[in-house]
């Protein structure tokens, strides 16, 4: 079967690379073409790109020649790895030319016809879709993957949703330093310290993106989840994968055991469906009184899972816990992935 | 005027270590004598110490000769650094043999009579002292500090209490690794990681410590103060300096202007009777949107001061904001220290 | 075919959890028997190991019962991960009952009729385990793997030795954490700071042991190699993966390109009889200016490659360059691997 | 007695801040006049400056104006921290105006006439002055400090080379992250790793300067000393300090109790001249087999002494040791701060 040959836009960067890396040997998607900035333009990729993951740069990309940000592209599915602000006009431009856009940036994530989609939380919000191009009259679309600390709150928020009814979270992140990309946090901040705060409106997107992802698909739009949030977002020393401190009030207070069951057993459309990028486990739950932790934990179903620990009664909320999600591989690159596979399987790129 | 002659329990430990460094050159008090374990009695300070602070070992010590820990002391002030467990028995035989022990250990912390005192927080507990006495038939007395994550939060409540009613509080740390002592954490635990579990019940410790401290003195006893805690507590890869995330529900909310002044003019005893420990202003508010940091701001007030920033709205509860204290100073020997300063000035150590 | 059943001496530590790791699906060896202290004795391997790898521990050995490290064996090949000073009686005495023991451990390296193997660069010393057995009156035998820094260094010098003789060698090791096993150094003293220190005689290792293994096999003993190195050692704050800065005065000064061609095309027997744990390539040059680097050149060859580069003029020897080696699998557990591998190819497992 | 107004040169970067920071409550000097990029200029310094010291900014330069770089300065003294290759021609033009300028940029360290200083090394190199304005026909004058790693390297060499004369030099460098000034070194390029490689010509400074400075002053310039060095230079995470391996080959091979008194007793003219910023021992020897180390020792003198330890034979030269200087204050600011006090106490800037 042939590989659907795919664009990768802003494929020099931390998250572009990443999807170079996840899509090398990927059975569906074929890297067809890269874009840079235009000091990159024209250049191997090889030479614009200061490859900084720990696995060797792909073969198969080194000598493509990178392609101006506003190429015109023949692929009929496009990831974007632009940075916000500059991302949303030109996914626009690309759904209205025919292209399935699925994107890391934060631009779309909030417009009522977008799908802001975690295959596992929302499948059914691919619905939008039919919205989107009878309101924009597009021929593509544009599919978003959320913030990645919103992603690793948002999975293990959905079986505990559905069945016991969620109040209101208290979340508080100690996210990685590849979260900023590169060359993102000076070392002299980062090393023997903490530093409580992340620009670029971290704490908002945690208080209102879980809740669009939870929320219903009425006719034309998503009605939000009704739950509360407050977000303290931190940066730690660690390279990869963001920890979250959570606090929960149930609208049923469950059991212990209920709880447990509710995240262990939690298998959604991916697993199903057997994309190729899906986890095994959506939910990795580990019963060690010390974990998860980052540097032990983020690889879980090769960065896919989102691990879970410390499940104990909260003296304020119902219970608390910690969760743990790999930052650049499913809370970017890999969350994009994972929607633009989902969207093969439901005949969505075809 | 001649100081007052005082032993340190446990002195080769790293709480020990910040005693011995503190008391350098100390206006009230001089060391006369350092125990330690069976292994150290009976060798020199600088022999038997693995000194592990980046200043170096104070030369008054080097040569003293180590007591054994159940050695007959005859300073009328102990200071105890002595590891919770082994520290209870002992400090009760020395408090009945007329030592006034003030302790960092756990042990006696909770104990109804005893009191568990931050000067700037509840000088008047002090009191609890006669009731010791009286119960127990001591001519000295045990008094406490309480656990280093507990004492910045107790701090920064204070004058928000007094102001305006404390209902809920949610509290996550990213602690220090220098709280564990040494050796402590190995290294293969702490880099490019998180461990999100503190041993020896830190979590209890911070959601019932505040409240004795800020509650109300009785006829004999304590009246803890009302307000509920939930804490997560957190190992972060950071060697000094303990950082909280705090939500606050309070009885009356206050405005934002109301709620900066009461802790930007929060001063208390030990700034009116100027302690040689205490700093100028026991609460420091920076308004940088990414302060406090540990290692930036540890130091404030010579590790003394509780250090305040990010005050914000919080979705759930009232405000969030974000305070750090210096653990091994403030929140442990200097936290002591402070602690006999006051019963000095006082005058209950002659 | 069957494969053939292996004891793990000491496998409850980080050298022993790495020959576990690395033993997982080995198309040759199957882990029949693990031994452990008094204290993990009698308790499986789940309950009694604080696993410490970044990877889970292997389902099938969590329920194997630990055996005391004076057990009798039945396995005809024993890995020993036990600590030096303790492991060399235990040793000998399987070795006189007939097991073949590749170990980790100092105590018998430098001993004249013990091979000290790297299967590229001195697999013909595998001949004086037939000395050893005639002299000692064993039917086993013991062959150990060098010192973790020596590894590296060693790779790098054999096929320069052999094309242009070396003279003198100086270097300067950056070693990681891991090498310290576990809990090893305190997170205290590493963060932000270096050791400039190995404890247990590094240096002295790194100035003798390359030399017995570049030695020629002369009758019943090797003659060491006549260059003469001096070493630094110093402990940095990195988890895996040595770096060590080298300076070396060859016999004949090679030009650049045939210096460069001796490392790039270096082969040897682990290649040409494609052992299992082989790498494709022993030595891998790096061309940019600023590698390698321990983290993200530590995995090349799963471990088992050399990383080297910055070959460039020295001006008081002759060239300098930087090379590195993954310390806990090529350094330790899987240079012990394969040395086993070298052993049952030529049929001396048999 | 007045104090000599000064101007700091790019006083907003790491390496302005360190000169602001040390000018703070100085003896003899004051900051007068501030300057900065045209992005800076106009603005207070409070304003402009990301200040990432862990002391807070002095109070006396917060509401001081940026002037431009070209600015028309009236200080008979300036400090340069202005980057190399931008520095050049500016402190050309201010040395001809009549300002005596002590930088701390490379680009005029090895012109023939301009004085490579360390007080403790060489303050006879002064006399290079006369020789500046005579050829320049300047009435100002440009005196460097040397680059942060030979500045520790030639002040332990100084008492050695007069005493038993130096043929060869091996120098292995583990540099911090604050040498690359702010930002610098990204965070995900530094945790759990070390770069083999620093920009900047870094081994040719340590192979060059530590020559010039330990030269005969000719008639009209320094006649280099004649020993060789090589250099491997590597970046470590670690914030502050500059560790230093060397080898050592000496004319004359002294014993070690004579290596170690000719360190140990070594006194110079700014202990002489009790010059405000000179530490009371220029070289402090550490006895502990596992110092210096960077974090422990960095402050040794305020930053001003450099530390040197584990002195022991070498196998291929006479001995090693290891070195220690801190790099942004004896290394960079501190170091121009000593040349301007010896300026002051021999007349020269009045």
């Amino acid at each position: 079967m042939a590989r659907i040959p795919v664009a990768v836009l802003g494929a020099t960067g931390t998250v572009g690379q990443r999807f170079i890396q996840l899509l090398e040997g990927h059975p569906w998607f074929e890297v067809a073409a890269v874009t840079g900035s235009t000091r990159s333009a024209g250049r191997t990729y090889a030479e614009a790109t200061r490859w900084v993951l720990d696995r060797p740069m792909p073969a198969a990309v080194r000598d493509m020649t990178i392609l101006g940000e506003d190429a015109d592209l023949t692929t009929p599915l496009v990831f974007s790895a632009l940075p916000s602000k500059t991302a949303g006009d030109l996914e626009s431009r690309l759904a209205a030319a025919g292209h399935v856009v699925c994107t890391n940036a934060g631009d779309h994530r909030m417009d009522p016809d977008v799908p802001l989609l975690i295959p596992e939380v929302n499948p059914d919000h691919l619905d939008l879709i039919d919205v989107q191009r009878r309101r924009r009259g597009w021929s593509g679309a544009i599919v978003a993957n959320p913030n990645c600390t919103a992603t690793p709150v948002t999975m293990t928020l959905r079986p505990l949703l559905d069945q016991f009814g969620i109040e209101r979270v208290m979340a508080v992140s100690m996210q990685a330093l590849s979260g900023a990309g590169y060359p993102g946090v000076p070392s002299y901040d980062a090393i023997d310290n903490v530093v409580p705060y992340i620009g670029g409106s971290e704490e908002e997107k945690l208080e209102t993106e879980p809740q669009k992802m939870l929320g219903m698909l009425g006719d034309d739009t998503v009605i939000a989840a009704g739950f509360v949030t407050t977000a303290h977002c931190n940066r730690v020393p660690v390279l990869e994968g963001h920890l979250v401190c959570l606090s929960i009030a149930f609208t049923q207070r469950p059991e212990h055991a209920a709880l447990d069951a509710a995240l262990r057993h939690f298998r959604a459309a991916p697993q199903e469906l057997q994309l190729p990028s899906a986890p095994a486990m959506p939910l990795v739950l580990r019963d060690e009184v010390d974990r998860p932790q980052p540097r032990r934990d983020r690889d879980a179903g090769n960065g896919m899972s989102t691990v879970i620990g410390r499940i104990r009664t909260c003296a304020v909320f119902d219970y608390k816990l910690t969760v743990l999600g790999h930052n650049t591989i499913r809370g970017a690159a890999g969350g994009s992935l994972l929607n633009a596979e989902l969207m093969y399987a439901r005949g969505l790129l075809t």
